[in-house]
């Protein structure tokens, strides 16, 4: 099948153009290598060293045996995108291009009007670019579980049947997302679904968990084809910043209570979800959504979880309270759905904790390099427009 | 009360402007002049003749006594918005800056990226602005009743109480709009609902019904203080079309079967519900939501009483059905809410038929000027992004 990754330089994109490649399916992508920037731009580096786009290139066909088609470009250019589907013929679009961070959206006024912007419009030109050359393609979009946010209902997967005032419907399940960030991801997805109705597109939007980890299935001990792996307070998912912190004796940075609960999915099970989902297309006209994550935990939980596998490794971990730089519930229900994956096949293949301490192992030999920016390992974007560093307000000992 | 009007020079906003000062406001507002050259891009001009921005501050001067301060800005433009509301110092601000045809929107893949950002940025701005100078202040904002599309249950006020699986919520009422534009507006709604969350923000979220009519409460007979009136595809609301249509003798063009059932409320009747809203404003923290109509009707119903009420006034009116040029459900539910309104203190002051009567006799006069522009009076833009022009397929005559 011939799969375009939109955002193909990323964590997820360059793992999956890998790993869908292995399993002898054709990709091309294209990236504008802005992920590189805006770590750099909060002070950052990714936990795993990576190559830069051209020693990638070179490593992949020496792996591979094939030139990969992976051009500079912005998704936010329809002449470009168009051009790139009309030579390529795309079968699957994975659009994993966007901004992802919460915090980088919350910064100032000019960095959320950029986030939506750029988000929302990257999803608008693929689907105006499919509805012109390749209409019977599928989108597999990335949204994320933080579209939902805490309702006190269970959570269906994008659609639920209500009954309201003795009549009944199937309509899209409420959003209350918690940044300006997510919104972006709640625009897209309203959007889509339109496209799909009024074009007759076929799309898969994809509620994703928390993503971590640093490995993949069939993933080869190359260094210029790592993934990258971000611990700061913006790209460094909460898991992610855990085990980097574990993996250099930097107090665990639980914000607030930490009873906040999220659903999450490691690296290796994200990728084989998002191809899961290309090689069982929806329908031309169906939007489909699934809610893409494997276990639910909440903070405390995981901080607990990884001060275990800490140990186990010999590693000192201490767990530390912060004042919870975003304005978020903390205390609430959460039981979302994941069949719709279920029902295509997906098994988890490892168990979160289990992931933990194969990422915490993998990331041991990087700590001077990590190291270099521990400053960015406490948070200051806070949801009010500010900035002002988090301070630890308890602190257990390891 | 110090009331900021974003989009002052349109066809609300300067009635806004008349209508407020003479209750005794103190208002200022921002435009960026853009609806003017919008309506030209695609052919049009206003039937009521309307004068320049100049000729608009002098005969405002003359007729209430002071200086408007209507500033020539983009309401995307950060510093602008910050810098205004800190001379002005607002306690109300009504959007209804926004580019609001459905039309313009599906016209190609630059119209509908320009159309989210414009509507998007100018709203999230004013939200950011509001934070930093204007905490206290209230965000009235235009939305849609097409943000709620035709579900097939009641539609209620932005939220409703819903129970599933045995568990109950407060939540948003699902969106199912139905062009690029009506989507726009829902990224609205959702944005300005984190806001009032995050930062405790006041907002009224006006779900406003097709509005239409060339009259207010308190109007002076100024032709330079008249108000715009559009009759094209893009910036015509169907009524406001068929009253046009039926002043200068053109067959009504009904899209479709005309069974789609909408709201309708008199511009005299919204300028009166905006106000209230200001005077009677949201709690901090509030988002408020407002269905903004009068009276529900399909379009077969509106095209009856515009022949009607055409007879009356001795005109010769055909009603014929054209190709429907969007894809939206003909047949459906509709029973929207809309008690909001009423519990602040909302009286429907004109019923609809009576209104357009005032209306084609005010659009009379004008017959020569608009019949200028009578190539568009029927739809060329397809919901499937290409052009054509409707062709009508049944003609009833007058």
């Amino acid at each position: 099948m011939r799969v375009f990754i939109a955002g193909i330089d990323g964590y997820l994109g360059w793992a999956l153009a890998q790993y869908m490649t292995a399993r002898g399916h054709e990709v091309a992508g294209a990236d504008l290598l802005l992920r590189r920037q805006w770590v750099e731009e909060v002070g950052s580096i990714s936990a795993i060293p990576i190559a830069d786009r051209e020693e990638r290139l070179a490593a992949f066909k020496a792996q591979y045996g094939k030139d990969l088609d992976f051009r500079v470009g912005d998704l936010c250019d329809y002449a470009f995108v168009r051009d790139f589907f009309q030579s390529f013929q795309p079968e699957a679009i994975v659009h994993v291009g966007q901004m992802p961070s919460a915090p980088y959206s919350m910064m100032d006024v000019e960095h959320a009007l950029w986030t939506q912007t750029n988000n929302v419009n990257s999803n608008m030109v693929i689907l105006w670019a499919m509805r012109e050359v390749v209409p019977d393609a599928h989108l597999v979009k990335l949204g994320t579980m933080g579209e939902y946010g805490q309702p006190n209902i269970d959570i269906a997967e994008g659609f639920f049947e209500v009954e309201y005032r003795g009549r009944k419907d199937r309509l899209p399940f409420p959003r209350l997302p918690g940044s300006f960030y997510h919104l972006s991801k709640v625009h897209d997805s309203h959007n889509t679904h339109f496209a799909t109705r009024i074009w007759k597109l076929r799309a898969t939007d994809i509620m994703q968990g928390v993503v971590f980890g640093t490995q993949f299935e069939g993933m080869v001990d190359v260094p210029a084809l790592r993934t990258r792996l971000d611990f700061d307070q913006c790209f460094g998912t909460a898991i992610n910043r855990f085990c980097v912190q574990a993996a250099v004796g930097h107090p665990l940075t639980l914000y607030g209570a930490g009873t906040q609960k999220r659903g999450f999915i490691p690296l290796r099970d994200a990728l084989r979800c998002l191809t899961l989902a290309c090689e069982n297309p929806a329908q031309r006209g169906e939007f489909r959504v699934f809610n893409q994550f494997s276990e639910a935990y909440n903070l405390v939980e995981l901080a607990d979880m990884t001060q275990q596998v800490g140990t186990e490794l010999g590693l000192k971990v201490e767990i530390a309270h912060y004042e919870n730089p975003r304005q978020e519930l903390e205390e609430h229900y959460y039981n979302p759905d994941r069949e719709n994956l279920l029902k295509i096949g997906y098994e988890p293949s490892q168990d979160v904790k289990s992931e933990m301490k194969v990422m915490i192992a993998d990331l041991l030999p990087h700590k001077a390099h990590i190291l270099q920016k521990s400053a960015v390992l406490v948070p200051d974007i806070r949801w009010d427009g500010t900035r002002r560093r988090s301070r630890a307000i308890e602190t257990s000992p390891a």
